[in-house]
């Protein structure tokens, strides 16, 4: 019998997660006044513990033996080979992905959600705040923090909250609370509402909002916390790469091609970012973060100095961005609605390691229904994007004949999605496409910067 | 770090199922007539080589090599210890759970639906029509018909397919149909619609329109396909039990209890009929079948002949039942709202090697929601009956002093039943509890038999 999936017992998991600003030189996050801000600046938002991972260009960072202890609730995840993908597809490529649906909260979110949690915790602070596009990520938290017994707080982009009803019961079955984006808790929610009452929400403006209500609590003993985007979320989901290698390593395998979905950049980083570090050091192998075309952040928008949130409330961090009161179409894929990118993720495309790409909401559905009825488990809408990718390149690679190894990230199952599925298969999900002028009107908002300042700035 | 999954790899997954017809002896099915039926008989509804399989007494049926490569995508499962949930429990009791719910399909509804598509296909039968209750079962048929290239049409009890609508999502994502029982597409429906028109449905009045449906096709190529209750369902669940022997070898440990909620039996066959064999030769073990109080086959209801169906389509089978026209009340377990018992499960009960249990709905959610709250993963309602069983075992074990191993099937995961999750946790679940009369009432119903007969019939 042909082994599909290849296994890691738990005491092989990785035991450090992989930093690459020690392989890479990163452009300062900026106030305001457009001068370097210091991590004590951050202390109102973030613990301690974590702004010095932030910022930390140690190599290796342990960790700790409570989160491994969780993350062992799943992990490690499969490194699963597609062959009945490849049968449909006709390539003589070899297809893997590396499974993060099989998580409890459903996605690769719970890796960063799960020490979050845990540094938080040691660091004496009693809830979390934070925003959700799809929902993935408040899942995630809701269970990391009742994992570690803090409370959370999820600001849900209204948009994905109203399709998507059954993440605030989820949310709520771990002790989490769910409330829709523009809220009228916060004085960010209030101003977006106050602009305009229709609005399906941004993930900008539940940033906002997460952040207002952690730095207002006067106790002082609430936090915020972000699932994508910052150095130390990135960080944390490298496991997955880390994991994939040993796999590959396992079946003496190494891949040609290594595609991830990007909205703020962690799914994508955490399977690429360890064979950017071979890259690096010499390795030959194509690395592509896919973005939808609706929110086109890598391969349309400038690379400029841009706030995270829509209220400016964040440091401005150097990144592809369409411009932070960006809104980005109601596409299905909540989780890739974000107008920038992780400044790592950014910077690797400024240095050339990476390569950008994006797909069509119906070229990516359709990748995601060829998955369901191939390869069995039904993907996130996110995940989608990245499979459309794997499709082009085994097709490619058919009409080249030639053997490529391909991995891709399975960000997570879709089981909280499969409204989408039923809207797809009924042809009411079509294409979204930003126009030129559309693109430059909304990266001309990035605040302060009008000028796109490139940043290379590669480390010999 | 200690070790929480105890995983098999795919050379190791079991080769043959265990068919416990070799070790104790059955009654035969009757026709209305009351004599017994032939084999033949069934062969408008099942393949001969299903129906070959369903009268077969040899201990040992190998599993086919296309029938392993598709349980391959999700199998082996993980056997998983509940440390966290000892915990909470302060329990000595050393908790494993045997988790179906990685399967695709999310249950261990698929470990039947596989091998029946495939067994199906090779008959040369180009479709099939099934009933599902809480939709567990119309998705596994659904995606395994899509693996081996049949059509499928699945008639979904009325209650289940308004509480969770993403299963028909589900269900066309792999190219099924769903349509809510009672229907106006057969005769069954429509007198059920006629009778009440309000029906909340029952899986009686739904697997006799899937009957009806699969043997009005003229052309033949249709065939029904059952998810529970049958011997060759029971059969290719044990591959549950297998696994389990296999990993609790790897550790050292054999259960004290074995533990599986019971609807129409097969999760919990699944997982016991293993443990089933080694107590008929020798091991001291306890087995318990848990249902629901709101729908007490086991505990509550007498052992007679029934039809399986509220048309009187099925023949007449030996087992604890309600009456083939008790409507269960719409308690959220959709999948334990059937009138009987498995032939197989009942006859173990007659002779004492099995020992029934049943809890309430609200102690059964509780249970659920401690479940998600320790060890991570949301169970299915059904899942969620076990789990009660299993903190009464534990909080015995804690109460005598005991160090017991205790093993439950975690039959599937909660993802599309959260709404249930959502209205318990707003109170708006409460206890369903029948009376005397009203049992007494339903089991007079049981067709030609009214006088119980006791069939113990233990092989010597």
């Amino acid at each position: 019998m042909r082994c599909r999936n290849i296994l890691l017992s738990a005491d092989e998991m990785p035991r450090q997660w992989y930093n690459i600003l020690a392989d890479i030189k990163m452009n300062p996050p900026l106030g305001p006044d457009g001068n370097p801000i210091s991590p004590d600046a951050l202390a109102p938002v973030f613990p301690m513990n974590l702004i010095e991972q932030e910022v930390s260009t140690d190599r290796w960072i342990d960790i700790p033996e409570p989160v491994l202890d969780v993350l062992n609730i799943w992990r490690p995840s499969p490194l699963t080979r597609a062959f009945n993908l490849e049968k449909a597809l006709n390539t003589p490529a070899r297809i893997y992905i590396k499974n993060e649906g099989v998580s409890s909260p459903g996605s690769h979110k719970p890796n960063t959600a799960v020490p979050q949690a845990y540094y938080n915790k040691i660091f004496g602070i009693e809830r979390l705040t934070t925003e959700t596009g799809a929902g993935q990520w408040g899942s995630a938290l809701s269970f990391a923090c009742n994992q570690f017994g803090l409370e959370c707080k999820v600001f849900m982009v209204r948009i994905s909250f109203d399709q998507k009803p059954y993440r605030k019961a989820m949310m709520e079955t771990w002790g989490g609370k769910c409330i829709p984006s523009p809220s009228m808790e916060t004085r960010a929610g209030r101003d977006a509402l106050e602009k305009n009452p229709d609005t399906p929400g941004t993930l900008g403006i539940a940033i906002s909002e997460a952040v207002e209500a952690a730095v207002s609590d006067p106790t002082g003993k609430t936090r915020y916390s972000l699932g994508s985007v910052l150095n130390h979320v990135m960080l944390h989901q490298t496991i997955i790469g880390l994991e994939a290698k040993k796999q590959f390593e396992k079946i003496n395998e190494y891949p040609d091609i290594v595609i991830g979905c990007a909205g703020g950049g962690s799914n994508f980083a955490g399977l690429a970012f360890p064979f950017v570090h071979d890259k690096i050091n010499g390795k030959n192998i194509e690395i592509y973060p896919v973005e939808p075309k609706a929110c086109p952040t890598m391969t349309r928008a400038p690379f400029v100095y841009d706030y995270g949130d829509t209220s400016r409330y964040t440091p401005l961090l150097p990144m592809y961005s369409l411009g932070h009161d960006f809104v980005p179409p109601p596409i299905h894929a909540g989780g890739l609605r974000y107008h920038g990118m992780a400044p790592t993720v950014s910077q690797l495309i400024v240095e050339g390691l990476i390569t950008p790409k994006s797909v069509s909401q119906t070229d990516a559905y359709k990748a995601g229904l060829l998955w369901a009825r191939t390869e069995g488990f039904i993907p996130a809408p996110e995940t989608t994007n990245a499979l459309a990718q794997v499709v082009i390149e085994a097709e490619k690679a058919r009409e080249e004949g030639k053997e490529k190894v391909i991995v891709a990230s399975f960000s997570g199952h879709g089981l909280l999605d499969l409204g989408a599925y039923e809207k797809f298969l009924s042809g009411q999900i079509s294409d979204v496409v930003l126009d030129e002028a559309e693109i430059e009107r909304a990266s001309k908002t990035c605040a302060g910067h009008p000028e796109p300042r490139i940043l290379s700035s590669r480390k010999s």
